[in-house]
């Protein structure tokens, strides 16, 4: 499996996801702001995979500090913290990776600086590598819903490419292959970067698993004519009540699905659900750059010029739009969220299985 | 106002939509399987030009027929009425010019062949000139629904380019806007043509009317923000009760709008209603080449090689999402449009107003 990250050698190797299917090329970082770069461009994207970006463009700009003492070196790190999370708004992987680093940071105060730099190393990887565990854990979770025989949508790229690996929405389709499931996946193009016709066609392709790719439009049609038995996306950034904020088109499969009672399925991890916020309407919302849209690859114009374009990146999708959250701890009501953080609740009485 | 076809000198100009906006360059016809090709191919598109374009495409195919009585006439025209009919199933105006062909061919029966001749190229010309009357009988009907200072969302093209000229659904904003008002238009690329993108967006322009470029996902999220006061949309084929077949992603938008309890009109001219079919399931949907989604303007590509596609170019709406039909006899509820039909009723106790 192709990683979108990883450490080797004191730098960062990148996958450049913009010129994939067709080229395969690593962007070699050596410094923290060539990975915050890479978030902004959208070399790398995802909102986990971009929390382990931030992690080792954190544990990057750590070794070149020089300082005498703890308070100089946290000092740094701080300026280091704020580049990351200015990259983009609205997942919360960036923010979640910053804490991380934080606790790490208030956990070893009375360590050397040199340890201290170590250990934030072995944390970025770390995060990588449990990022994979949990995955693995919403695969298992979320597989029972999908049946033999049965036609899944998914939009954007919630995949490999989009994690440490294995995937969030991808998960539960990769653990059903494993366990002998035949099943097509319908995959948006996903405009205006097209990651569901670049990435998540060729990853799944990949694995054996049939895709056939569709325009954005063509979703309602085909959830209308019953050719749609669940769709299961990803999410940058889900709030404690469940509203759900993703790649921009996931609201409007989100009501497709209501007005055809099609199950909608979000595979969170926990990483990517804020708890500090209440509902959807405090999550910041990216807009883009106009080109994006007028230009395909940034190259092939499809507008004409100086024309004005809103680029919104996400939307949001309010909890009652969503059958279901996969994370790595059980499927639940979007409404049971909060249990996830109540350490004397019993989860099990809240786990919804497949019937 | 360039047009999308015009008669000069006994050939067919057709203005090479798939270059639009970057290159304005016209095919000439002499044949009516030049004239077929360019429909087949999209050099010319939208349900009232296509309609224009086979009355051309016979008037140009008449002339060159030799034929010693009327029978051997008829019975080479037939042949071409075939070709024509062969070229898009979804659009009903095809079916609706030859059917006027018939027609006029019937009470000609005893005239000259030459004159016949003469008569069908003068149907071509006055089907052309009828359009765009009613075009602006559906501009004026329409217009009081555009309130000034509203935001406006309109799907693939039904404008000028779709029509003979003025379009169908761009009809009443161009009223709307001779007669003083200020209002956006939310232009939806749509995918795969780019025809909002490429056609919509441009002619719009031209006629300086403030126009805002987004990808098709991006409406779902607008019309929930309250961003969008009314949809306008055409359509390629009506049926009797109101369903309305258009460009794939049209459903999409009317299940949007009614979730939002957003007006969600439809500008259809007569020649689009099909009186002969009673609801949407009987329209023939057209499934198109999948390259059209894997590589953009047939030369960039988009998607991995050999991916598997599902490229439906059009979607019906059922009536219960309508909220009205723009005719150029008056705007009625979809349940009442088999009244057009009806030589006893009074249409005014049907006409819906503006509020």
């Amino acid at each position: 499996m192709v990683k979108a990250i990883e450490w080797f050698n004191s730098k960062v190797a990148i996958l450049d996801q913009t010129k994939l299917p067709f080229e395969i090329t690593f962007v070699e970082c050596t410094d923290y702001r060539e990975i915050a770069e890479c978030i902004r461009t959208m070399k790398i994207r995802g909102a986990p995979a971009i929390g382990i970006a931030t992690a080792m463009g954190i544990a990057l700009g750590a070794q070149n500090i020089r300082a005498e003492n703890f308070e100089r070196f946290v000092e740094s790190l701080e300026l280091i913290f704020i580049e990351m999370l200015s990259t983009r708004p609205t997942a919360v992987n960036i923010k979640w990776a910053v804490e991380r680093i934080r606790s790490l940071l208030i956990k070893n105060r009375h360590e050397s600086i040199d340890k201290i730099k170590e250990l934030i190393i072995e944390e970025a990887k770390k995060i990588q590598e449990e990022d994979i565990e949990v995955n693995k854990a919403i695969g298992r979770w979320g597989a029972g819903f999908i049946k033999d025989g049965c036609k899944i949508l998914t939009h954007c790229n919630a995949g490999s490419l989009a994690t440490g690996g294995y995937g969030t929405a991808t998960a539960p389709m990769f653990v059903a292959k494993e366990q002998g499931k035949s099943f097509d996946v319908f995959v948006d193009e996903t405009r205006p970067l097209l990651q569901g016709a670049r990435l998540t066609a060729w990853e799944l392709s990949q694995k054996g698993i049939p895709v056939i790719l569709i325009t954005d439009s063509t979703a309602g049609t085909l959830i209308k004519m019953g050719e749609i038995d669940l769709v299961i996306v990803g999410t940058d950034r889900t709030a404690s009540n469940g509203d759900v904020a993703n790649k921009i088109g996931t609201y409007t499969l989100a009501v497709l699905c209501k007005e055809h009672e099609v199950p909608f399925y979000v595979a969170a991890p926990l990483s990517s659900i804020d708890f500090s916020i209440s509902n959807g309407e405090e999550i910041p919302i990216e807009e883009r750059d106009p080109e994006e849209v007028t230009h395909i690859f940034g190259k092939y114009q499809i507008a004409p010029d100086g024309i004005k374009v809103k680029n919104i990146a996400f939307d949001v999708t309010p909890n009652k739009f969503v059958t279901a959250i996969i994370t790595e701890k059980g499927v639940f009501r979007p409404k049971h969220l909060k249990k996830l953080i109540d350490e004397k609740v019993n989860l099990e009485k809240y786990r919804l299985y497949p019937t």
